[in-house]
Parts: C-alpha cells; structure tokens; sequence
C-alpha cells in the first residue's frame, strides 16, 4: 500500500515564483515566472492559477518576490492590498497575504525578503500537510471497501499546495487500493474538470470518466458512486460552504439519492467571520466565458449573461467537512468550529 | 396583445424536405436538401435536426420522399424501420413514421407519395395547433403578472413545426407583454441552449440570459425566475419525462425553492405503453461530445465519458404537465392519461 502522492504542482519557488499555466492544460504544460504582485494579480484574475489554496500560496510567494524587489513598507503594504483583492470569494488569499504581509512587518528592513519567503514556504508546507492529513481523515470515511466518487471542477494537486482537498481523499483511496474509479463533473464554464481534473487523474494513473455537469444527477440516480467529494473557496461559520458553480446541484441530487457530499478544505478556507453563505461574496465573471469556449463562440451576440463562479451550498445539504484538524460530522456551527483552526 | 409568432423554423417542404442545419447555428444559417430515408436518418442521428418533434416530422417527410422516389411497400417498410430506429428516446419519431407507413399502406401503389405527404403535412399542422395550445395552456399557469422563466436545451421552434413547446408558453407570454426576461441553461455537451434556444430568443427578440447548467441551483435560489419550462423527449404513463440530460438536476433545484417546474409536450410525445421513467430507452451519445467542443479538445485523451443524452425526472418533481389537450396538475397517472390523447 503505497504513500498517497502526486507528479502535478500548480506552483513553485526557483529562483521566484512560478506558475503552471493553468489556462494551457491539458493540451499544453508551461511554466511561466511571475516577478511581483501586478503580475501575480493578473495570473490570479485571469486564472493561470486557480484554486482557493493555490491562489493563497502564489500570492504569499509573490508578496516576498515584492520584498526582494523594493523593501519599502508602503510599497509592500500596497502590494497585499492588491494581491488580496485579486478575486473575492476564495478565504486562503486575504488571510495568506495578511499572514505574510505581518512577518514583513515585523522584520528589520534587510531581512524582509528572507522572512517573507520563509513565511510563504511554510504556508506551503503546510498546506502540503493538510492536504495529506484531509486526504487520510477523508477516506476513513468511505469504510465500504472500494469506491467510486464523484468530484467538481477541480480541488486536487492544481488547486493546493499538495496532493489536493477533495482529490487528496481520492489519492489517498487509490494509494490504498480502494478506488474504483473517480467521476469528474467537467465544470462549465471554464473546464476545469475536464482541462484540470481529468488531466491530474491521467498524469497520476488515476481511473477517470468525465462527465457534463448536468449530467451529474443521473449519474446519482443510477447508484454507480458511493460519494462526492469536492474542495470550497469559502465555509462559513454555520458550515454553508462556497465552492465552484455546480456544486450546490450537485449537493441536492447527492441528498436525493442518499450519497454522501463531503467537503475537504484547509482551516484557511474556513471563515468564522462570515456567519452564513450569505455574507460570502460571490464573484461575478464575464460573459463571454460562458458565451465563447477558447475564443469559439457558442451563442449569439446580444444575449446576456448570468455567470456566478460559485455557489453556496447551505449545511444541511453537506454530510461532513474535512479539515486538517478533523472531521465535522453532522455539519453544526459547534463541529465546523471544532475543526477551522 | 398580438399572436404568439416567431420566425424560425426547423424543417419545411418546398420540392422535398428541406432542414435547417442546426449545426451550424447560431453562426451560419443554412438549409439543407434531404433527399431521402437514408440521409434523413443521418441528419437524425448527426443532429441536424434534433427536438421530439421536429424528429419525428423529419421522418415523416422523409418517408414521403421515399414513396416518391420507389412506391414499393416492402422498400417503405425498410425505410420505416430505418427511420424510426434513427434515435432511442424520443417518443414521437416512431409513431409518426408508423403512422405514414399506415397511411401508405391503405393508398393505393399511384397515390402512395401524395397520402404521404398529405399525412406528414397533417401531423405538421396538428403540431403547429398544438404549440399554440400548449401555450395558452401554459401561459395561463403563470397568473401572477410578469414573470421570469428557465429553460433548459431547446425546446422552441427548432425542436418542433411550431412556436414550440416550453418556448410556446414563453412566447405567449411574451405576446402578452407578461415576459420579463427568459433564462436559458446552456445544455452540455451539444449546448443547445447556448446555440439555439438564444438564438431563437434574439431572432424574436424575447430578452434572454444564458447561463452554464450548473449555474441554475444558484439562480434558482436567487428567486430571479417564477417558473422552470421545458419539453419532454417521452413521458411515461406515470408521469416520469425523459428530457434532455441536466433537467432532473433542475427539478431538484426548483422543488428545493418551490418554483414550479412544468412540462409541455404534444400528445405525440406521451408513451402509454411505458409505464414507468425505468422503462424509457436513455440514449448515450459519443464521448467525443463530452471530450471536445465543436473540434476543439477540452479533455485530454485517456479519460473515459459518461454522455447520456436525456435523463428522468419522476412525476413527484413535476408541478404540471401541459399538451394540446390540457393540463395534468398534480401529476397522477390518471392526469397524465386525461391529456395524453
């Protein structure tokens, strides 16, 4: 039985920050360097990177690329303002950028850089950690011997640190021999369970079968996966969890049919100060993802657009959170907080 | 308060039966020559047409066409069989080409082509009558002043000879100045609702806002639309509807936020004969719907796919059926039996 683990990184620190094109995939793997926070902003914004967890540790890398690059604490102070604001819903950012904006704060001037890399490496061990832990946590909850599950866009090795939230439980069942076969919701409109999940599942030797969003509930209905498992952006404090477009439906045909939705994400998605899926923001993308695919349109012009990143999925649709702290089961404020720091 | 209208088409005889390639929209609007059986069973199966029945109205015609070209009645009754054989799910294309084949069999051998035609002429013309009626039948189920309504795939005048079926009761309340804005799911894989459902909305221009399938739980829950519309593909004599793939997900969806969902289908559409959703054929289309969009590769090779074409809804999540005879409200097996005749 083999250690859970994975030959996909969305991120790493050489000689600075770079990033796995993540807009390329699957037909193409470049890394491209992101020398400071504007830049880091626009990867952010234009999803070169994506992924609640990643988007926090890119800009953590990003924040210490700007320290090296002009030490000055308002020139810093700006930077995190502009890297946290990048996209609104995900919790990691804000609170990666504070953390690490902090360590620099408290750092005389000429080791600004050497902290503030040091932070955003531990954050990123860190996460690499939890994923393992949430992974481990996770599958002990899928006692029935081998399973199949099913998963949206894409929480996994892309999307984190590590070996993922909701694919690091589906890592480690594989590495123990207990996957059947893992479903892949392909998330319209950006793909990312087609573009991104399907293409960890193959790099990793994963069994993979993609399907149409809507396509989900049938796939429910005919008893063929034992669970669903998806990763959040943000979980407020009664447990209502924001996770990619798609997962709320996905939620209420799981509850139909008595198949189990577990969440996986990291105590920094967790956001004790928003008390209900209603304070979370959700941000608003442009239309023309949803009226082109890769620069083919595929409606006519003069329709508007309704194009929500994510949604919300209140708690009594979400049979248990996964943190690196534990498991939240049944999901109440009292579990949530039990297992958000 | 003017006529319910529009100005699309999907299929008409001028010297032989002629389809507009759906194809190719919203794009390029182009019509094409179905000489015979053959090719119509191909555009069938290729999607050139598509919709319960508009399908079935191809067929039709199609089988006239072969009467002219060869009045043998052992060669129609392969032609039948090849027609009505073109796709599993939807209930209308075998019983129209059961019914020309009736009608060509009564006729005598000069006057085999003419009584064909005729009869698909008939069955275009009831199908037109019953659009109108489903229409006002389900217009009138809306009587709260202006409304917003989803819809899902096409079921508009591309899917019928009609003003449509869903799309019929929205362009009757658009006649009525009661339709505030009609949204419309996009329906992965073949995106017909991003093609051709906003297609037909800005050809009459009814507002209209698309969004990706996985977006509607989260509209729904946003209370923007008062109602769900959409056709059937075959409804079972329980009330169970085989519909386009994602349309049980938005029965969920709406049951969750008590928003009536109701379906509208020609009687043709309506299978006794089936008594349950279990007993409906569920058609799986080609992964490389799924894997691609319009050539373009969205997933990379290796990954299996899960691409059924329709899915059920059962009759508990339905608020009301509507066909040319009326409305089913609630839906039993004796409402459903009442108007599918």
């Amino acid at each position: 039985m083999g250690e859970a683990r994975t030959s996909v990184a969305a991120l790493r620190w050489l000689d600075g920050l770079e990033l796995l094109d993540q807009r390329l995939l699957p037909g193409r793997v470049r890394w491209v360097g992101v020398p400071g926070a504007a830049a880091a902003g626009r990867a952010i914004r234009n999803l070169t990177v994506r992924g609640a967890p990643a988007i926090g540790l890119a800009a953590a890398y990003a924040l210490a690329s700007e320290a090296r690059a002009n030490p000055e604490l308002s020139q810093l102070r700006r930077a995190a303002r502009l890297l946290a604001s990048a996209r609104p819903t995900g919790a990691d950012l804000a609170r990666a950028v504070g953390h690490v904006l902090r360590v620099i704060e408290q750092a005389p001037r000429e080791d600004r850089f050497e902290r503030a890399l040091e932070a955003a490496r531990a954050l990123h061990q860190a996460d690499v950690a939890a994923c393992l832990a949430m992974g481990e946590h996770g599958a002990r909850l899928f006692e029935m011997g081998e399973v199949s599950l099913l998963t949206h866009c894409n929480a996994g090795a892309l999307a984190t640190g590590g070996i993922g939230t909701a694919l690091g439980i589906v890592r480690v069942l594989h590495a123990q021999g207990r996957l059947a076969r893992l479903y892949a919701c392909e998330a319209r409109p950006v793909l990312q369970g087609a573009r991104l999940t399907a293409w960890e599942a193959v790099q990793d030797e994963i069994p993979c079968t993609l399907l149409a969003d809507g396509a989900a509930a049938s796939l429910l209905a005919s008893g063929a996966v034992q669970g669903v498992v998806v990763g959040a952006d943000r979980i407020a404090a009664d447990g209502s969890v924001a996770n990619k477009v798609g997962t709320y439906a996905l939620a209420l045909a799981a509850a139909r049919h008595r198949v189990p939705l577990v969440v996986a994400a990291p105590t920094t998605t967790f956001d004790m100060a928003c008390p209900t899926g209603a304070s979370i923001p959700i941000e608003q993308r442009s239309a023309d993802e949803v009226r082109t695919l890769r620069r083919h349109r595929t409606a006519p012009e003069g329709v508007e657009v309704y194009n929500p990143a994510f949604d919300v999925t209140p708690a009594d649709l979400v049979t248990a959170i996964v943190s690196e702290r534990g498991v939240a089961r049944p999901v109440t404020p009292e579990t949530v907080r039990s297992i958000a720091t």
